[in-house]
């Protein structure tokens, strides 16, 4: 599948669409999703142009993978969560809204049910103080 | 958390117990859950002691997301899935089963419902050719 230079993450990338960051290096960026699964609902993205895991060069994987785990911590420490679950969609049938790599950071709960993706827009008031907690727990 | 070196993945690393493996390298090893949500149905492990993804180095998590995307691709490619999911469960209230490290790879179809375990132990009739299957496509 070719890679949609439109698509909105490329746009978050070049900095077009607002987003709430949490963390950013060279080669990737981590930022909330704004239909949040849970409270601290976190995707972590290559800057590498990737539609799926399929795509991304091994030095791409590695350094989605490395930043994935270090602000994963930071979620689980933000918001005291017993579990944590990664979870990554190839394809549409798997669930892919985004056709732009990216893995989510779920905080999970004993006896919590949860969609992998939220239903509805979180407000940018509910949003921001959740990428301030994840900033301070890094 | 402490690593428990007879949990059954240390086990299967030592070869005390038998496994469907599809790939080994010096650093990871890929198999076949023997509960499989789906046919194809795979796990991914570093071989570094690790409880989570919390708890292993940047390079054992390096080569596990560099084997996952090697191992996914040719369980793709052997079931001709058009979705594929990674899933990475931390700590028993996110469903962890196995206080050993693992990636999920998981063929998906449209419309085909999934829970992340699967709930019975697969005869060995059935795995092996699916293991066969992923190591021909690889």
């Amino acid at each position: 599948m070719a890679y949609d230079p439109n698509n909105i993450f490329a746009r978050i990338l070049r900095g077009e669409l607002p987003k709430f960051a949490v963390y950013e290096d060279d080669l990737t960026l981590a930022f909330l999703d704004i239909m949040p699964a849970t409270e601290g609902h976190t995707l972590v993205i290559p800057k590498e142009q990737a539609v799926t895991i399929f795509d991304v060069s091994p030095e791409g994987a590695a350094a989605t993978i490395r930043t994935t785990q270090k602000v994963a911590a930071a979620v689980k420490k933000a918001f005291a969560s017993p579990g944590l679950m990664l979870a990554q969609l190839n394809g549409a049938e798997a669930g892919q809204s985004v056709p732009h790599l990216h893995f989510h950071i779920l905080p999970r709960f004993q006896g919590l049910d949860m969609k992998l993706h939220g239903r509805t827009v979180a407000d940018a008031k509910v949003l921001a103080p959740v990428a301030e907690k994840i900033r301070a727990a890094l």
